[in-house]
């Protein structure tokens, strides 16, 4: 039994709020159960330095969590003078996973910054960003009216992990401080894999394991393929 | 006549919304029009360094606000490594604002740490996230349930300033970037004043001026105290 | 009684050595009683790239205090790596006093920095460099031999406070220290105001102790505008 | 054909050269081929806060690469003044992994830090740097003559990748640079997974590409396995 | 013939103003020509932690430089965030030198900051911060009232170096920048070496123009002996 | 006696192995005795921007050590944030060594930087690194087939000091802690000096000591000479 009374394979209330805010040229505030990240989508008329010239753009990620999203405050990254190494391992991996999904010559001398903020955490915030990234992008590259679309497919993220020895589905806070293994999975909406990362955090886990987390993985990814067309007006 | 159609001792629209989010002890969304903060207490057993073993307690604040909450987009403190003079100014601020309400002795050894994130900024940020942090300082002290109230009055913040020659009410962004000079004020529920800031932007102004900006503030100030105990459920 | 045994509108002893130093377009060691700044206004025929190509100029300041210059040694700004909220206060305060009285149009394409270093501190240091700052940039404009003179009229700046419940003129450290409220007014030499705050330290206060502050600020301002002039040789 | 002219699931030349520095309790120069990594292990006998009294050990690791130890020159991180996201995602990769071969009660109140220091690049550093770490680790535990052994299993890491639409083992530079999709795996000597990390560079993969990098990876780390026993004397 | 029109053994005129400012324990002012040096002693009853406990004191010193105490304005190293080599090397320089003559065992738990601030530079910053230092200790060790004295000995410090092929004792700003080669040479009032450095700038130098720049030295310094007692009331 | 039985005048073994790794234009391992430094040279086609467009190059250094080069490890410095201040002190000396031998006019406008990096420390790195620098240094200009040769003779260092009374060369660290006083001599191959720099450790010196030990460093600098122009196959 989990310790939310969730099936196995079965998410966390999915909510996407596209507009959330009203300066960023798409934006969207994305829940998974407890966990509610805020993400926008700027986008400028430059690229950075090393691809001026080379008729590109580009999508980054930055990411940030609110000092007291969490259940005890943690410090404010910008007091300390430096963003921790977790905080640039999550980013990198949303601009990799955006950027997989991006013909990036489509989208012209531009870039597009994707910032996610946790407004609280509750297990899988990195998940949680990577599909509502996408959400805000979508959002972001419509209002540029382009005449080809960049955006070639659909990008979602969901962990999963074995906790009490069984394969779940979207940990929460609770499940995830106990998981013995724990994986993020960045699909794409045509089946294929972006990235796969699965963790022993304790007990290491075989092939069959590691087979068994990619398939609940898809099934995850489906249901937020379906709510992110749906928050994107498609 | 104001760009926003407003009087001029017309506030915008206050909204202060509670329980905002979970982990905090006291938490609260407040918006002033399109000028949204999140604003969290958070309560720690233990005081800085500089009070320990001397009977009190300590209330600090920090401020940030999202890459995305301005127009077009700022770079992250966090990623720059340093907060701008701007957020310091600021933080110290808040801090000294609440402090000005709060009778620290009767707090006991405790530090309570409000965080102000700007979610959406359109003028007032540092009003607004004043304003708002009362709320949430109530909250948080109301969950503690000590004998006596160290909570002495209630501390609200407005900015007036003089836009086209006549002296208004809670600029808006696009008052605030015209304005001939801008000030803030933090009052009391009792009426007297914590801080008095009035920087001339372009035109100077006299004493006369000043009382005239000091006389609106105490209009919207009013009005927020108002709403203040609402939120609060008082 | 006030501790040093000054009335209350009395000002400390004013001191302004104009070329204090050889190589800045201008200097100036301004001594409030005890309180000593060395400030340097230094002019270089390039602007900061916001403003390049507009055809005007800027004034910008900059402020520190040496280690030993306060009662116990403070950590120096340089070996921690980092400017305080405070010093990053003073410093953007020093700037728009400067900026409100000169016309950065008439300067030309020129930037001038002024650093305010406080060599010796007994309360005040803020309102020393506003004042010695304006002294520093008289005598490197009037170095420059322009045409038409960007400096339109004098600034100067003091502090007053309620101090043991009487409103008093320019507190040494002592009373500042112990002050219930404690303000600091920017004023021009046409009697306008550049700048007015106030803050409550323990006791707030209301519309009358306001002007009060402003009536004394008024007091010693005149006394500076006559001492600058003498010391800018005009 | 890969470009070195090496079957699809051959490795590079391994080579581990033990007590390659003379202070460190434990260190070993380890080559996959060009890549060469000067790895060392240093037992202190503190833990760090956070274990303190926990009766549990730590292990830590580090990782940096001398400034040209690739084809061109990087900036030096310390003259920069801080670590890329990746050191740091590297570093937390390398401490994870020895983590989940050690039996941190059995180690005792010390830390033992692993340095893996990149003298030479070519493709793989960070899979070099956790199957050297393992040597030096060893030796440095074998120095400490406890009664209990705390190392409970070998760990060793490879990379794998879709090259040229080939599944390949042990990627050098060239075919890292190129790579479709781009894996790190770390397994234990008793056929478990600590981690699985694989990347999609440009064309996407699926659940038969993932267990085919998987195979490949078993392969490796065995052929990793016996030199690590060969360099640790057993 | 020297720029200055000096004798290739003369040195600039030297000046020390002891008790410069009221604060420190131990100050003064210290010219030597156009070089000005403020430079203060504060004492504090601790150690640094890799003292405690061993019954002895400790002296140590830090330098800075006023952005404008030279031709061309300098950045400000608080505002850069970092102290630059050439500020690191010379304030070890300096306590290095002071702790030459000073039996710090006999100083007791105590620390004494030496700091040397530059107010204006013409060449020589570092030797008449040394210089001046030893008054400053003198001052503040003088207040103490020890039974014991710790300070040995005398301890100044001079510039040397070789222009236009002469060897000249005390250089200034337009030497400096031309000399050949250049060293500074700290040495004691009983005729001994604590520091000797001699850097060649474009020619190299042999056996015999290093010891006639060290008997210049000691002309110097002899001098400075004397400048220091009277300075010190001895 | 020496701890380690070598004669006064006696240098421990020198090794240099040019070419150690392969990115490089130029590289070297270089041993004095258990003492390794890695020096790479590296060549760019630009200089720094105060010297763009005049015609010359530039030759500079970095140094560094590994964390655990040392008996008790170290902190990193990238993870530290700074280089601290005898780093900066040491590659500034390996930098006007390099430079006081090479006619930088006929470098033509190239950069070469030279790294250093201490593998193992035991005493002398500094003068290490300076006599394995002119080694890569020489490797790489060789590389560049220049029509004129822009280095102009050898440069090597060496450190002298005096160990139990006895005048002795090339202290290892055993010495070196112990010495009274400790110096480093950068030499030329036609007998000048570059640099000469002796401190105090303890015990002055006198001008007969700063003799003895400058031409204890000529014997040493002797056979660097040597095995310098062997390793670089001259």
């Amino acid at each position: 039994m989990r310790p939310s009374g969730r099936a196995p394979d079965q998410m966390r209330e999915l909510k996407f709020e596209p507009g959330f805010t009203k300066h960023a040229e798409g934006s969207c505030l994305v829940s998974f159960g407890e966990t509610r990240v805020l993400v926008t989508a700027s986008v400028e008329d430059r690229v950075p330095p090393f691809l001026r010239g080379k008729g590109q753009g580009w999508v980054t990620a930055e990411y940030g969590m609110l000092p007291r999203a969490t259940h005890t405050r943690g410090n404010r990254e910008a007091a300390k003078g430096k963003q921790s190494g977790r905080t640039q391992e999550i980013q990198r991996l949303i601009g990799r996973s955006l950027r997989a999904v991006v013909d990036l010559t489509k989208l012209g001398e531009r870039q597009i910054t994707v910032d996610c903020d946790v407004i609280q955490a509750d297990g899988g915030t990195r998940t949680a960003s990577i599909s509502g990234a996408w959400v805000a992008l979508r959002l972001a590259v419509d209002g540029l009216k382009l005449d080809v679309d960049p955006i070639e497919k659909q990008v979602a993220a969901v962990s999963c992990g074995i906790h009490n020895g069984q394969a779940v589905l979207d940990l929460d806070y609770i499940e995830d401080s106990a998981a013995g293994c724990d994986g993020n999975f960045v699909l794409t909406s045509d089946g294929n894999i972006v990235e796969a990362q699965v963790t022993a955090e304790g007990e290491c886990y075989d092939e069959e394991g590691l087979l068994r987390l990619l398939r609940l993985a898809r099934i995850g990814c489906n249901e937020i393929f379906q709510a992110q067309l749906k928050a994107a007006g498609r």
